[in-house]
């Protein structure tokens, strides 16, 4: 019996998000199905981030116990040439047999694209959100720079979500512009439940003008979901990096 | 009667690219199907570059003539809200009632993106060319160098092109490498069927060792279009930028 570790990288666009659901198709779903096959045995993945429908990942991470010969670094290469295209391993490896990356101190990081102009671009139409709300940059990196630090994240993160403690630490917040293109990059030791997509959703209301940059301490403060902005929508957010800590 | 000018913007996957088809859907056929419901009467647009099949575009053009009373500039906005998603018009304007882009000097820009990895990333998937042979970009930078200035490029043009001169000027023609992503941007006065992608073919062939960066000369010499590298896959390649000169 060995523990091997995948890095998974997919587009999101097709799928019910990362954890298996009775209605519609999931990335775990079809990691155990072509494992299986693959592999000869029935494998159960266990995933290190749950990302939501929509939700695109670079570098997602899952564990899985097998008794197959086939040596772990080489299970990326015929797993890749079962799966849909929109799923791709970028990396196969062996690990301890009880190392699991969602128990390991980690620094993830997400980013959340804003596509902002007068009409929308095609190409950039499933990994971005459109708005055509001019987005004062400005104010929303300086908003940005609250979310810095350890914080009680109550505000930020979907209510009814069952949670040991609400408190994180984030290590980074940034807002970049290039061109149209809006990019905010959130990296922490953790995330709640829609943790990164009320931030974005916060920082464009920060971004229209309908909040201050100095409103984010207060709603920090406010341990109140209503006191944020909205969930902004699933497409724009990729979970681009992942680091053990 | 006026004349309108659309900018057009296109994820061409799903496409049989721009040009009417009898056996398939292409962009000329929405716009002008959805031209013509909009605006009340039959419009039949002529475009500015037919790109093919799977190919992409930030801002290919076109024109129409139209007796609708709807002002130029409005139009853009009523034909988004009828098009499919994956196309976008960016601009629509009145122009001299004579002019078409065709028939105008222009600088126009196509990029052709690849893909550099061990294996293929998802989200990058449908808007570039995937290849896991490590390219030199040094050696492609020095080869792209010799396709600039005014050429005979009858070796980058798909045989059987009924055309008038094989003779293009290129502006510019660059590699730059960002992470996994090798991009070769080329300028020029126009553009032979299928030349973009036979250059980034050729191009290629040099990353991988194949062609030297010296062979390029020769090869425009020679006028014989089994000399250049092979096609590249059309995915890889978008229409970024045109410029009336």
């Amino acid at each position: 019996m060995k523990r091997v570790m995948l890095t998974v990288a997919y587009d999101g666009t097709n799928y019910c998000g990362w954890q298996i659901q009775s209605n519609g198709n999931t990335i775990e779903a079809e990691l155990n199905k072509h494992l299986s096959e693959l592999l000869g045995e029935e494998i159960k993945v266990s995933g290190a981030s749950r990302t939501d429908a929509g939700v695109h990942a670079l570098c997602n991470l899952a564990v899985f116990d097998t008794n197959a010969r086939m040596p772990g670094e080489k299970i990326s290469y015929g797993l890749n040439q079962r799966l849909p295209e929109d799923i791709r391993i970028q990396e196969s490896k062996e690990v301890d047999g009880d190392f699991h990356p969602r128990f390991t101190a980690t620094k993830k990081t997400y980013e959340y694209r804003i596509y902002n102009s007068r009409f929308p671009n095609p190409v950039e139409r499933l990994y971005s959100h459109f708005t055509y709300v001019p987005l004062n940059v400005d104010n929303m990196q300086r908003a940005a720079a609250f979310f810095v630090g350890e914080h009680d994240f109550k505000s930020f993160c979907a209510v009814g979500t069952q949670v040991e403690s609400t408190i994180r630490t984030i290590y980074e917040c940034t807002v970049e512009k290039n061109g149209p293109v809006i990019c905010i990059r959130v990296s922490g030791n953790g995330f709640l439940y829609n943790m990164v997509r009320i931030i974005a959703g916060t920082l464009m209301e920060v971004g229209k003008g309908n909040l201050n940059p100095a409103d984010v301490p207060t709603i920090l403060e406010e341990r109140n979901r209503q006191s944020a902005g909205p969930t902004a929508p699933a497409k724009g957010l990729m979970l681009t990096a992942y680091e053990f800590v």
